[in-house]
């Protein structure tokens, strides 16, 4: 053992799934063809006024540092995007752009998670939250969750497992990996219930805008103690832009603006000054078309996968994802990633890259391909299932 | 007090030039001028030749995330940088492209840093640094530096402070406040001297470049088992592009490229794609440029305030600040620092957001501001001072 590594390093986990995309980018320098539907990102291109925005102001040359809250005009942006959106009232100040979700997942765990405290949360969910909670010598305390709850915590689930180490509970909806969506009446009684036993509410949000059937609910909604993490990578197509933003209960506003200024210095000017352009109702439109095609992909991926014989037990509602029960074909789902990306050239996440709840009976399919590579992918996939 | 606040918030200092630069801001809307010398910013705008490679990458739309540890041929152009300007052969899977030095410092002290442990700088220093340093429930020891080291840490102090409890050292330079450079074989000693003790060797490289007489040496011209804090913010003019790098030792490269993962996802990509474009022969000649610039502006402010009463031990050797002594003056350089604002309009940062270290006696001044503005400045600093 190393003994000038931090301890923490030995405790978060790296992403199975990138041994995954090692021997992927292997095979493809060998003209294999692979599909990708291991990717947490979103296949279209930027949308143009937002690129533009930002070249604007890159061509002005002065690409200063921001305040470390943001530019007050985007903290505006997003406090009428909760008004309109939401009918939430949130005040600016509460308002922090970040380097992406991810910035935003710092900010809050770094304000608010002491040493030793634990943050409640469901099993499986996205990998980083619990590494997140690590740095900071924080436990993540997983919950095993089912189609009983639609993958989502639950007010009872968190009573029951809340103890004095708890510090709150972290909720995503639409999930990453099951794209399940918890119903708004669930949302409320959680945020209640958090903020009647003391604790900090956290609700990531990175996935609203991409859900198919109804509107995702926001936290803010019932709340105002809440934090809310949510970022332009998804739904307004800027992953590699790297700006979210974070909304932190008012008694927050302060040691974060402090935290960011310390930790980031501020978000990049001209993917903040882009962002501006992610509003507009042109691209608001742009993107409600490309929210139509996920949906066909969804449809389409989800009755592939049922017709090969994948359990799913919900049509999930949001996101990218499909997170497929393949019990009937494997005990170890890395085992079946990795050989089915050797044998036919598709690229899945296993499910022990969420967590450890039946993970090995999941493969979390991402939709982030056309319906013409995914008819290829399926083929090839029954291909390797009925080979087994 | 809130118990919901993270303990370590109360311990995170806030910088007090930001009271200045709030107040500065009010100034400025009634119609004051205010000559702003409290700024750690180049005040040239971002080189044409790397606009135009940010600009063209953008256009492409696909701006999406990019590897954890940075575009491979940003690594490699970087690994050639220390090859051609230091003689220093670094393997490049060593080099991580992070969202500043600010990421690289999350990246070098996440790996390496455990609750409770020790880091021996100089005070003065940059105040970020003891910030990162309690995110991880780490501890800053500042050691008092004066002119006989150059406001630099000695090996003798770091051999005469190191306890069970020390993890590092770390130094910077050209040092901000400063200025000051550590000469090569003091620097030497100070890597030698904490590998034989066995601790993490940190060293910020920020303002290499920007040095106007001797050459800045690298931490790895002597050794490779050093952190190597840099950024594209201060000599390549990109502040708000986020994007610099960390040097780890090649142990520390798993758990580097892991957090990486997990809390950045990675740096912006059209910053790394315009940060290709800042090693180009083209765009060093406008940098070196600047530098003269910059250096004929360090030779202007240092003989102004030596003209004025300030006492400056040292001529500093690069960035761009120059740090006064005003004992003859004031014993509240904070205070000082206010009133100059209000009775004239220019803008500095008070000693005491450098640390502990006879901070009440200095100012640091930056010239970060044309010669023209600068000579304005000490018309009213010297208006200033003869009321007083
Ligand atoms: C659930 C969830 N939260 C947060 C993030 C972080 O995304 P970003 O930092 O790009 O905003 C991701 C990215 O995949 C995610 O899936
Ligand atoms: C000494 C020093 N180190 C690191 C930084 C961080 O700069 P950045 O994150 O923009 O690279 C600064 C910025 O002022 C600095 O002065």
């Amino acid at each position: 053992m190393n003994l000038r590594l931090a301890k923490r390093t030995q405790e978060i986990t790296p992403f199975y799934v990138m041994a995954l995309l090692r021997r992927a980018k292997q095979l493809e320098a060998q003209g294999k063809d692979v599909i990708h539907m291991e990717i947490g990102e979103p296949d279209f291109a930027t949308p143009q006024a937002i690129v533009e925005a930002g070249v604007r102001q890159l061509k002005t040359g002065e690409v200063k540092y921001t305040p470390a809250a943001g530019l007050s005009e985007l903290r505006e942006k997003i406090a009428e995007f909760y008004r309109q959106r939401y009918s939430a009232a949130v005040d600016k100040e509460r308002i922090f752009v970040t380097p992406g979700a991810s910035g935003a997942f710092l900010l809050a765990l770094g304000t608010s998670l002491n040493p030793a405290e634990e943050l409640l949360m469901a099993d499986p969910c996205y990998p980083c939250n619990s590494n997140f909670i690590k740095l900071f010598g924080g436990q993540a305390k997983t919950i095993p969750v089912d189609a009983a709850s639609r993958y989502q915590l639950t007010a009872a689930q968190i009573k029951q497992h809340w103890t004095k180490a708890t510090k709150g509970a972290l909720i995503a909806s639409p999930s990453n990996p099951t794209g399940t969506l918890i119903a708004p009446d669930q949302l409320k009684q959680a945020v209640h219930t958090v903020n009647e036993l003391g604790g900090c509410f956290y609700s990531d949000e990175i996935y609203h805008g991409l859900v198919y059937d109804e509107n995702a609910s926001s936290a803010l909604e019932f709340s105002d103690n809440v934090f809310v993490i949510n970022s332009f990578s998804k739904y307004f197509g800027m992953t590699g832009w790297r700006v979210g933003w974070l909304i932190v209960p008012e008694e927050f506003a302060c040691a974060t603006e402090k935290l960011a200024q310390n930790i980031f210095i501020a978000t990049a000017t001209h993917s903040q000054y882009a962002a501006l352009a992610a509003f507009d109702k042109h691209t608001q439109a742009e993107l409600e078309h490309r929210r139509a095609e996920f949906e066909m992909r969804r449809d389409f991926l989800y009755d592939a996968l049922l017709r090969l014989g994948f359990e799913i037990p919900i049509k999930p509602d949001g996101a990218f994802y499909i997170y497929a029960n393949c019990a009937k074909f494997t005990d170890d789902s890395y085992q079946f990633a990795l050989d089915l990306l050797e044998a036919e050239g598709v690229a899945v996440t296993p499910g022990k890259d969420f967590g450890l709840n039946e993970a090995n009976h999941h493969i979390r399919f991402a939709y982030t391909t056309s319906i013409d590579r995914m008819s290829v992918a399926m083929q090839r996939l029954e291909k390797f299932i009925n080979k087994g």
